[in-house]
């Protein structure tokens, strides 16, 4: 069981790194948070390194403000590094698998299908509805006290990823450990205010705007919404802030697929995928170089915004019908 | 403990009426269905009565068929009634009341703030997220195993109630449950796309028209939104599908009261009140009437919309500022 290997690992090391990917979300910071505090109480020298902003609604969690840059931290050859919710190892940043490639030992922890098992160590478990789900394993097989912070950290990380146990991916395991979570002195508040209850007024407007993109195509069997440079400028808006919004196409009866098209600069689109029912929308987007989950997946495209669109409603079209 | 004195009355009983409230909602419909399935175990004879349309998203469940309306019942002096979610004797119709006056014994079980106890035997627990999680305690009294049916109506209390594990009122205990009956062959994604995924392609319009109507007064310390007539007829909707309208006007930053204006006819309107932290949004529904929980209320009232938007935001202005 890779898990225990994990344990040795940990329990032999002193310096440790820890790593999560770019664009940081709920679980890559939440799942890092959580087992950097847990190394602490062990009294081991752990730095944690996210390239990337952290979003405003995760900035109250205890821990936020030990997030370094690549830049900031030394990673020598007595340091381990343990990467959270990776599938590859190109995710948390050339900079970082540079660092990779010196350090005494590498960890891999993910629940991302199709993860290239780049590390020294690999433990993916593609049921584990969150990377966090298997750092609490980790946590408490270390024997670590779970507090307030590492519960309040371990929680963003299930209910990002199971937006808020809606998704397949929610298991009894799931709500086990939330409910374990919110007897360790979970902040409930806190987490509902600073998640759901905290936006900008700003992003009504651009909830309106994005949705008034709506366009059903493949047969009435997807949908799709835009993101435009434009729109975002106009609500001074974070692509953050847009990641709930492919919950709406999905909604809708019949909708198979729902797709998510942010412009990001001239010639780079970003593109999400959900699937509601068996279509494999991992397949899709590996088609245009990216990856993900079953149902849940997504692709960066060097190309204009409606031709990028044209070729993802194309192909799908193809798979889909 | 009352709960035992109800398992006594139910065992020493042949002829059951379950009933739940007007409107109803997930929590009501739910609880009564998964009574009257682990009661129909026990070889009662059971009967479920509620007084209104079940919504769409409901009729899913096995067992919705057996709902039935007040004339179709006929309850005599053998039958004993149990009152399911229901504040107040009134709750149910008042055809129901006339019932509960002749039956042999009434059971009161639910988790309003404000309970009249208006019943022979009353359970009322507001530290319950649901009238469901009592239905579940009551249903392991009786020593009922929970099936698949059962599972997916206790479900449907606790993740409509509790706004999918968001609010407040979610405890330890609701997770627990959630996950005992996942393992109890609860079908997971049955519910998420019957509740969340089927929706007509106007709910996006009606989204959008009714979020468009929003309006912060209180100093910015409210926001409402209005459904009119007009519009629920534009996009062919009916007041259920407004339910979750609510949380987008309460998800903005520094917003601590939000509410939902729906007008009914041409001199009745329905208000929908809900608070962020501490502030007591039943008082306010009660001063007009209505009633509810201390963050999620509501009330009638018989007046022109633009009148009633008057007098509640004057009323809410003196108690909030």
């Amino acid at each position: 069981m890779s898990l225990s290997r994990i344990k040795e690992a940990v329990i032999g090391s002193t310096e440790i790194v820890v790593v999560s990917h770019e664009y940081p979300d709920g679980d890559s910071i939440g799942s890092s948070i959580a087992l950097a505090k847990a190394l602490s109480q062990m009294e081991k020298s752990v730095k944690v390194i996210i390239n990337g902003d952290i979003p405003l609604e995760y900035r109250f969690l205890t821990g936020i403000d030990d997030i370094r840059r690549p830049d900031d931290v030394v990673v020598n050859k007595e340091s381990i590094m343990i990467f959270l919710d990776c599938a590859d190892e190109k995710r948390a940043g050339s900079q970082i698998d540079a660092y990779r490639k010196r350090c005494r030992l590498s960890i891999n922890i993910d629940h991302h299908l199709g993860n290239t098992n780049f590390a020294d160590i690999n433990h993916v478990d593609i049921s584990a509805s969150s990377t966090g789900e298997i750092v609490y394993d980790l946590i408490k097989l270390l024997d670590i006290t779970i507090d307030k912070d590492i519960a309040n950290a371990l929680y963003i990380t299930i209910v990002t990823d199971t937006g808020s146990f809606r998704f397949d991916n929610t298991t009894a395991k799931t709500f086990n450990m939330a409910g374990y979570l919110l007897t360790m002195g979970l902040d409930f508040s806190a987490i509902r205010i600073n998640l759901w209850e905290n936006k900008n007024p700003n992003s009504i407007g651009l909830l309106i705007d994005v949705l008034s993109t709506m366009k059903f195509v493949c047969n009435n069997k997807a949908a799709y919404i835009v993101a435009t440079n434009e729109v975002m400028e106009k609500w001074k808006a974070g692509y953050g802030e847009l990641e709930s919004f492919i919950n709406y196409p999905k909604s809708i009866k019949g909708i198979e697929v729902a797709i998510l098209f942010k412009e990001i600069g001239m010639n780079e689109i970003k593109v999400s995928f959900r699937a509601k029912a068996d279509f494999d929308v991992q397949a899709i987007a590996s088609y245009f170089g990216g990856g993900g989950h079953k149902k849940a997946s997504g692709c960066t495209l060097n190309t204009q915004l409606n031709e990028g669109i044209k070729k993802v409603i194309e192909y799908l079209h193809e798979r889909l019908i």
